[in-house]
């Protein structure tokens, strides 16, 4: 919500914070599902975030090794991952001196109370906060499905036929669990996180952004479900070019409204969900038929144009050149006047997307910024090109999060709508149809395990 | 954010949703001040809320017990203390079911597991939730300090000297400590807050209105602070009589500005602080000479009058008859068409707030309507009389919190400024001057001990 100035971003004053997240726990405990959420959502929020996982560095010059390497006898095993878990940090270190840094996720087992406090004293030499989070589970089933899922994948078992690396792996948690401690070391900052979730305790959390990543992973659940987005039916302003205003739908809007139920009926099935919108009269009559509970939410309004509400883009290029120059250039972080801008929606989504984290199924209806928000927090889609993506009307985005990247399917109405999609340096164009057609893709997460 | 709609309010479907707060804890470990504010913030985001304090149900037939009332071994005391309870929570049902109750929290020991099952079988049976806030606290200075500022001033002391009354209050606690059991009832919803919250443990929370308690209380401190909360210098808007905009400051704006470093130096001595302001340039020039740090949010704008920004009241009146008659008939509810309503400030200042309460020494530079709302929140202002409040020009406020009440302090600068005040059905009066004096008043907070 706060703009920088001198050195703050987002109500913290990064100038002065450093945070070290030090991940905890035996393998297959989703660290590093864990680890990847932390630096999403902060990364969406513009603190600069970065995970390092140990095991990619150990993987440098091990890249394959078995169980044994990992065994408590194995001094040569222990010394090598020693060696990693020193390369992580020095990188880390120069990460935060040299590149701004503000979150580091060091995303490694960290079982012994020997190492969390050699790298408590780490941090602490450098003026960094070391805040530890460990996920502690003993739900068989999940530890299994964690196993298959992930470790199955894992670059440590490349070539290796699955049967094989699941025991290869399950024999290399044993050796860790013949040293694991769990955290007890009162005088350290951290969370742990039990069953995820089931039990959350919380040990001297000191500032703001700490508490913020503690009430973030209070909120998560692994529980199946997905989100379903739609911008309203075509307004009558979409027809004339205007942005913003408080329109009613157009005939094809209206077309829209009336078969959106049947256009998701398959997909959402028997599942419970509830349906939000903005407060905005298109995306309220677009859900008119929807036979769900409903919600309206300020917060998912459309970005504010300020001066600028009610004018088409040529309008806009007319009275205020300057700025429609200024906004092209930096289309994330330009506030229309008087108005808003992407940044300033992402900070009013937040409890929105904190709600969505803790929910299940459920519906947006919403608009075409709004939604581009949405979307580069759930694909992990940078701030330079977000605002750019194209979410045509009449459409259906169907998200459902994996453990590693989130899942997309597009459902098409087939109604006929103007496009609004207006590309970087041109005037919008406010003709054309969507193309019908259905397409799947997947968010790309890149992980590695430790 | 979200509006009412289908019987939900605030995002949380409250339909369903009846949760019982079930405090926890031995006297003096800061039960009934937990169970205020959480009353207090509740009903600052129109969650209907209310404290049902076990021990006032006991005084009615005990008005003033000594200790041994409290023993072990009195198994007279014990029955009525048990009666007590039991009043009191009839009422809390009485409460629920006839008076669309949402969140209601019961102030006592609860001091056992038999207790506590009691009353989660009680809840159980009519579908609230239960949900345990224990408050665990070993440093004898906060005891001690809880024993002086509130027992000697509850009602079961009220003729004592406050020597005698201590002594009694002191062995009461022995008593309970006898009998004590902390919370480790693991089928249970609970929040453990050790030490005022340097460590904090959360079992089972459920659904979202419960995770905003859990946050609100992880963020409570009880380090002495102190908010200075002003409004910008007089604009150039304010002396035309428009409302919203972004004008710069008129002369006496500017001169109020200039003497803002020295009106407060006193008052803020050499404590730390930082300066919050919003994005509009009014309260950017008014911040411009105190030599704090600074940090501006979107978050603290002026409340968005849409259509009628820019305008006068009396244009206002001219051009939207109706609104403005529905204005005055509500005016926490009415939205500006395209802007704002209180009730939508509030929801965006909520993360604002839980910064203050996370925060020490502040000083906030806003407008009209956001202080009306921060002040409301922090002096327990209700929300026909909010919006109504006269906030003057050129004039700090400090407000203290307190174990149970809001000290305020007001320092007028002494520089003329037009009134923005607008009564009830009356169009403003845009005249005259701010009264120069100085008033020390105390938000009210009934407390009752268990």
């Amino acid at each position: 919500m706060p703009r920088v100035t001198n050195g703050s971003v987002d109500g913290i004053q990064v100038e002065d914070v450093r945070i070290v997240v030090v991940m905890v726990g035996l393998p297959a405990r989703g660290k590093s599902l864990i680890a990847q959420k932390i630096v999403r959502y902060l990364s969406w929020l513009s603190i600069y975030a970065k995970a390092f996982n140990v095991g990619s560095y150990r993987r440098q010059d091990n890249p394959a090794p078995n169980a044994e390497f990992f065994s408590t006898g194995n001094t040569q095993g222990e010394q090598l991952r020693k060696a990693a878990a020193e390369a992580a940090v020095a990188d880390m270190i120069e990460w935060f001196e040299n590149e701004g840094g503000v979150v580091a996720v060091l995303d490694a087992t960290n079982s012994t109370k020997e190492r969390r406090r050699w790298i408590a004293q780490k941090c602490d030499e450098r003026g960094y906060e070391a805040m530890f989070v460990e996920s502690v589970c003993d739900h068989e089933e999940i530890i299994l499905g964690n196993i298959l899922e992930v470790k199955t994948t894992s670059p440590d078992y490349k070539d290796m036929d699955p049967e094989t690396a699941v025991l290869d792996f399950k024999k290399r948690i044993t050796h860790y669990e013949a040293i694991y401690e769990t955290i007890t070391e009162t005088d350290l900052t951290y969370v742990k996180l039990i069953n995820v979730g089931s039990q959350v305790i919380i040990n001297r959390i000191q500032d703001y952004l700490q508490s913020r990543i503690v009430y973030f992973l209070m909120n998560l659940h692994i529980k199946p479900r997905s989100i379903w987005l739609s911008r309203h039916g075509e307004s009558e302003f979409n027809l004339s070019g205007r942005i913003g205003g408080d329109a009613d739908l157009s005939a094809r809007g209206r077309a829209y409204a009336q078969k959106l139920p049947e256009l998701i009926r398959e997909s959402i099935g028997d599942r419970k969900i509830t349906l939000w919108t903005s407060t905005l009269k298109r995306t309220i009559q677009t859900a008119e038929h929807l036979p769900y509970p409903k919600l309206q939410w300020k917060g998912l309004d459309e970005l504010d144009a300020g001066v600028c509400d009610g004018l088409t883009y040529k309008e806009i290029e007319e009275k205020y050149p300057e700025d429609f120059k200024a906004r092209d250039d930096d289309k994330y972080n330009y506030r229309y006047r008087g108005g808003e801008s992407y940044r300033d929606v992402v900070t009013r989504l937040e409890p929105i997307i904190m709600e969505m984290e803790r929910n299940e199924n459920i519906m947006v209806v919403t608009h075409q910024a709004v939604i581009r928000c949405i979307y580069a927090y759930f694909m992990n889609v940078p701030q330079d090109r977000s605002p750019w993506m194209e979410i045509p009307l009449h459409t259906v985005i169907k998200l459902t999060p994996k453990a590693y990247h989130t899942e997309e399917e597009r459902f098409f109405a087939n109604i006929p709508a103007v496009s609004t999609f207006r590309a970087k340096h041109t005037s919008a164009k406010m003709e054309g149809e969507v193309q019908p057609e259905l397409v799947k893709t997947e968010g790309d997460v890149q992980v590695e395990n430790s």
